[in-house]
């Protein structure tokens, strides 16, 4: 038999790394064309699959969009949720979305969508009844995961929601009952920066609202 | 002027300590009744709020559930939602349900509910429009990142959402535009486990199948 392992016992040197792992992952739309490594994306996927879930739902599914095709579907895509999302700017801020760059999908190497199985079994519905949002969390988390871990190795990873999800689940062909939660872009980052890009373009400063602490 | 701060290098060991930390990072129901130094929460909580969000719009919001009051309105919360979902159990399955310990609610020193405020102007609606979720999604992943950071503490974190939600603003008394994204019981483990509690009790493995990678 073996003994179990013992458990780990993390040190301050450790929490200060992850620190800056939490302070320098980006949202990141400017790549480098180089391939990644396909060992290295798999690496990725496995440890993103140790995410936390609903139930131990493990509801994420991941989509690796390769063919000229279907990463054309993608941009067209983008390309019409961005100009409806600039028709609906008011027109003091019409200009200054113009000039955001917002995805990184001309040259990002790997391109990843990622979509939350509803139909899933596993997990046998556990803690979902009342807060069915809670499958498509998890797989928040999953991709949360993945960025960090990305980050880690030097990869960075930027997450484009300007997208049709309908249209990007046929488009993809996917399974009926998966949902779109996310579509990654990974590559390695052109420049780093230990702010984000939308507070450098002027577009919103990070700000200490969401630290806020009610007491009950 | 100050120089720019140097982007940080990651090397194998501290990837090696993220992955250990992934592994053994769990959903812990059973804790010490030991208090945490209200500075370590402050701490997770500035660190949650490094999390990504869509269009830089920070929506976690927090609540310290503290008072007798407060803490006994979610425990009648949990118990009503969670004999909801035993009865929902198919005949085969209630059984193992009911033996489920399912929520720390009774011994966790600290109890955090999270919100995501829909009515947040911050990111101006950035990279909502088609896909409005990502701004839940934005606050599990802050979550998330509690969750880790706690974990590289000591501490250990559950997540309950067998709770109806809706309830539970009325009982804290959150403003109207906060909606439920998680609760959260923070204490120290009794015990630490590399597998998962459902999956020791019998109720859910963890399977290769979120794993899975299609290509297009």
């Amino acid at each position: 038999m073996t003994l179990p392992e013992p458990p780990p016992e993390f040190d301050d040197d450790f929490r200060a790394d992850l620190e800056t792992l939490l302070r320098w992952r980006r949202d990141v739309r400017r790549f480098l064309r180089d391939p990644l490594d396909p060992g290295l994306v798999d690496r990725l996927l496995d440890l993103a699959d140790l995410a936390p879930s609903v139930g131990n739902s493990q509801p994420w599914r991941f989509v690796a969009v390769e063919s000229a095709a279907a990463r054309a579907a993608v941009r067209a895509n983008f390309a019409a949720a961005n100009a409806e999302a600039l028709a609906a700017q008011p027109d003091d801020r019409r200009h200054l979305y113009a000039s955001l760059k917002l995805a990184g999908l001309d040259r990002a190497p790997v391109q990843l969508a990622v979509f939350t199985d509803a139909g899933t079994a596993q997990g046998h519905g556990l803690g979902r009844l009342t807060m069915p949002q809670t499958l498509e969390h998890s797989t928040a988390m999953a991709v949360h995961t993945l960025w960090l871990a990305a980050r880690a190795a030097g990869i960075g990873v930027g997450w484009v929601s300007i997208l049709d999800p309908e249209q990007l689940c046929r488009d993809l062909a996917v399974p009926a009952e998966w949902r779109l939660t996310a579509y990654l872009c990974l590559g390695r980052p052109q420049e780093e920066h230990a702010d984000p890009e939308l507070e450098r373009a002027g577009w919103q400063p990070r700000t200490g609202r969401g630290r806020a602490l009610l007491r009950r």
